[in-house]
């Protein structure tokens, strides 16, 4: 089984993900806020690449969901897109709100990283909230795994690279598969691992030290920090498939 | 002061490295190759793209160089190649061989990197070897530092980014600087800095850790990982500039 990390949504189409197991990445903040809407009981979430497509979801939603059933959400540039009711903090998403919702979100870049990973054979929707239950999940498949990074601005983002370390890394650790497999971790899933291994006693580390995690700190955020550092805080399992993300 | 990270020569053209202070790193084996020759004593390296233009320049060389004074030096797949009389190890380039000679190189990954990198104000050829002298030169230019790493088969590598990191890391350490200088590192070169922290006492396990290392080592280049993992045994600067490289 290998191990592979993409570190910007923008290079995927330079890797072969036909086959293989991917799990997305955009931890601040929307990978987290889907994965804690689905936790607090959303039906599904819908991945919109851009806000006017997201605004004609919310009108015409999939068949058996009424517009009043839907919470059109969005961010650009870490702020709530003008005009939309939601934004992209995962604080937003309590029970009361979501619960038997359907929550169209598009983001900076997280819903592309998410839309761009289609042609995989499974996409699941990775977070520090959930990445142990995620890891094992990815492992179940039995397939390569490719850990696929939003990234911040197209580039490397620390945080989303220390999420995929952290699955690289509990896969690895999963009891009873070190005798029997062989893993082969790539160059960037090996430091991907190392960057795990140093913060794991202080993950919330990363995000201070990560430039979206000061431009959020910037806007008033440090909540959503704290909140989104909460590693394996989630037991669920999210998967992103024809379309829509919805709890396993 | 930026410092900022390129994991592959592929993406150079999505960075502007304008105006910038650039260190190429290809230090399996390309950037090892060339500052090992160039301390031997070598008058100037060129950098070509593919075999044909190595031949071609071997054989019509620049103004002030007799074509018996070139030695045409190719890699493909870590393999010299064929008719080429010289290969990319570090080790063939000693003082007898190359004192006073010019060297016409083309390797996979190494070449392009340098040659992608013309765009800078100012192109240092960076390795383990000579990280901290070539940390000094570029932080004495005053410039944004934009660390490019050749990377293997198009993707992030372990050993060049390492090498970045410790670009970064002395950089950052240099005596006097640390007071009235503000650094903002990227969160690739942050990343990087880590890499260097964490085989600062054993740099050879990285290369061994590495991709391209093991296909090196299933080559039987051993000796070559190890002289290549000698952080700071050299002093020497190595500059690019019009089509040459030349020690400062």
């Amino acid at each position: 089984m290998q191990i592979d990390v993409i570190h910007s949504a923008k290079h995927i189409a330079e890797y072969d993900i036909t086959g293989k197991t991917v799990v997305v990445f955009d931890i601040l903040r929307a990978t987290s806020t889907i994965v804690t809407a689905l936790e607090q009981g959303c039906r599904f979430v819908l991945p919109a690449l851009t806000p006017e497509e997201a605004m004609d979801t919310a009108q015409n939603p999939p068949l058996g969901v009424k517009p009043s059933e839907v919470l059109l959400a969005g961010e650009r540039g870490g702020k709530k897109i003008d005009g939309f009711p939601h934004g992209n903090s995962p604080l937003e998403y309590e029970q009361a709100k979501v619960k038997d919702r359907v929550i169209v979100l598009t983001t900076s870049n997280g819903t592309r990283a998410i839309r761009g990973s289609q042609g995989a054979a499974n996409v699941f929707i990775g977070s520090l909230l959930n990445a142990r239950s995620t890891a094992l999940a990815a492992l179940a498949t039995g397939l390569d795994i490719t850990l696929v990074c939003a990234g911040t601005r197209n580039k490397y983002s620390l945080e989303d690279t220390l999420a995929a370390g952290f699955i690289a890394l509990y896969v690895m650790e999963a009891p009873g598969q070190g005798s029997h497999r062989e893993y082969q971790l790539t160059d960037a899933a090996n430091a991907a691992v190392l960057l795990a291994r140093n913060y794991q006693e202080k993950p919330l580390e990363a995000l201070y030290a990560s430039l979206h995690g000061q431009k959020l700190l910037n806007l008033g955020c440090r909540q959503d920090l704290i909140y989104c550092s909460g590693l394996n805080t989630l037991n669920i399992v999210c998967r992103y498939s024809q379309g829509i993300v919805k709890a396993d």
